[in-house]
């Protein structure tokens, strides 16, 4: 047996994985030494994202974390990847329910399906927690766990992106690849806590962000597990069993997690109470949201600061104001990030 | 920063928790290397243990396992700690509740309340469901989880076990703490996945068994966010939110985790569908029943090879069917076990 304490970090290693070759482990350069953010121009989100790893991290400071409390969390949809025009889930959904259409006549006169079909986006814009939840039932359930990952997996191998005209995840954030990275390297657990559904996100997120399924918090549809075939299988049911946005993140991060993080990263109304909830332990706690000012490279987007309400990933009035009555950080996208995506050069 | 490889090995020790000093960690004796089980009488239960870690963590075994890959699960009552003559949690709870009669007068009449205060242990070991549901409501709910917390630690360091006059944290089984330790030595992560109450667990799991609070699965009731005092808590709802017993510890897997298991350990019917889920993943498997045969040190029961039947933590006679026939091992706590307890010379 080798050195066991290498074991789990060389876990997080899956050889040819996007991060990984953006990211040589055990190659880190002086460069990197020197600036383990190269994305991020100089500045006061900069700044505190340094400050905080050395308050946590280093033995003699007050503000010293032991490892094994040290948890970051991060909303994913608009916070590590774009999300507009639409939360990529919700465009699998979308292009799936296309596609199961050709043998579901009825759809074309039933709602919401027959918004869907006809690209009504002004009635898309206005469909209720039901309305999706029809969708999700009809796309997402009736399946195996694993069935589901083959879905997910093949459609994220060929779906492209608007706009960008390339593969979804293409479109994860480089500067946010780096803080993660920079805060695993400094012995932090990385995990996603989305809104999104858990069983999605498991599909990319250790070849997208470094992060294994056991760190993958998510919303989730009810289960059932079925042996009647002689090989256990679970199936999905078309039945929410959580939905971790807003409060439920909060509840996520408990159940899951059990532990409170020293750092959590969101960008719109639903990743309030993590923030607060991250904000109420003792000692050094980073809060920070991302806002979309950026037209020109990603996308822009509020309806805080006077930017479009696009109704998808709102970053509220009310957010903007809380964040600045607690001091959380607000990272502008314009002026903060030197690179957005990993292929610009 | 030091070696970032050792913060995740490090993190699990806590200093003065009673596995770390029971197994001083970077302190492996010859006599560990030679015997990493030696509370394990030799015999088939003992070389099973030894031969699966050999087959998975050998790289030039045709069964190599990927450390990332390499989880455990361990049901907790019955398989790592005595459960007899009740839970510990159902003691918890019955304690509590006599405590809280006080006042509610009104309980001597009502039950399921009535038979826990006259320790009616016939009408309780009929309880249903939904008796057991009220007491649970009654003793585990309507204060947030840091003040169950509290209770939960207050009750264990004085609360002791019928029978061996201990508090109930000194009867987890010393064979089972080698196999953990011997397990997370070999790159595996334990994981608790109990029907018994997560946040329960996670008071003494660390500490009791060296499981972080993020690697306990169990059962749980809603918890709900409410951030009106200034400073957000979350309140325990008196509803069931998920149960991690018979096919929910494979949905619980799968949840919490979303990794199979390539070792399960369980002691009683509501441990098959996790044995079963473990079973079906390709490569190594190991799964194992604990079969409660020893009176004289510990308890005997089944109802399974004869032996009585307690209703709390049944080894059923279709459990053992289904044993034989899909080749999982049996520890015999006669047999196979030297030492039982960790206070035993």
């Amino acid at each position: 047996m080798n050195c066991s304490c290498c074991l789990s970090l060389a876990a997080l290693r899956t050889p040819s994985s996007p991060w990984d070759t953006r990211f040589p482990l055990f190659g880190m350069t002086n460069a990197w030494a020197q600036d383990p953010l190269p994305s991020w121009n100089d500045g006061p989100a900069k700044r505190v994202i340094l400050d905080f790893v050395k308050d946590t991290t280093e033995k003699s400071s007050p503000k010293y974390v032991e490892p094994a409390d040290r948890i970051a969390t991060f909303d994913q949809d608009g916070t590590l990847w774009t999300e507009q025009p639409l939360y990529t889930q919700a465009m699998f959904a979308l292009e799936r329910l296309g596609k199961m259409a050709l043998q579901h006549p009825e759809w074309k006169q039933q709602e919401p399906f027959k918004s869907v079909l006809t690209r009504d986006n002004a009635a898309m814009s206005k469909f209720t927690e039901s309305n999706w939840m029809q969708i999700v039932a009809a796309t997402h359930a009736g399946m195996s766990t694993e069935a589901f990952h083959g879905l997910v997996k093949d459609w994220l191998t060929t779906a492209k992106a608007p706009r960008f005209d390339r593969p979804y995840t293409d479109l994860i954030f480089q500067p946010m690849l780096e803080v993660m990275r920079y805060l695993r390297a400094s012995g932090f657990r990385t995990y996603i806590v989305t809104g999104g559904g858990q069983e999605f996100v498991r599909v990319y997120s250790e070849q997208g962000y470094g992060v294994p399924p056991e760190q993958v918090v998510g919303s989730s549809i009810a289960t059932k597990y079925d042996n009647t075939s002689g090989k256990p299988v679970l199936m999905r049911e078309p039945k929410v069993f959580f939905i971790d946005d807003g409060p439920g993140k909060a509840i996520g991060i408990n159940l899951f997690i059990g532990k409170r993080p020293y750092a959590a990263f969101g960008n719109s109304a639903g990743d309030a109470q993590m923030l607060e909830w991250t904000q109420a332990g003792a000692g050094a706690r980073l809060m920070m949201l991302v806002l979309h000012d950026d037209a020109k490279r990603e996308y822009a987007y509020g309806p805080a600061t006077g930017l479009p309400d696009t109704h998808v990933g709102t970053f509220t009035e009310s957010l903007l104001s809380e964040a600045t009555k607690n001091a959380w950080v607000v990272i502008s996208m314009k002026n903060d990030w030197k690179r957005i995506f990993p292929f610009e050069q």
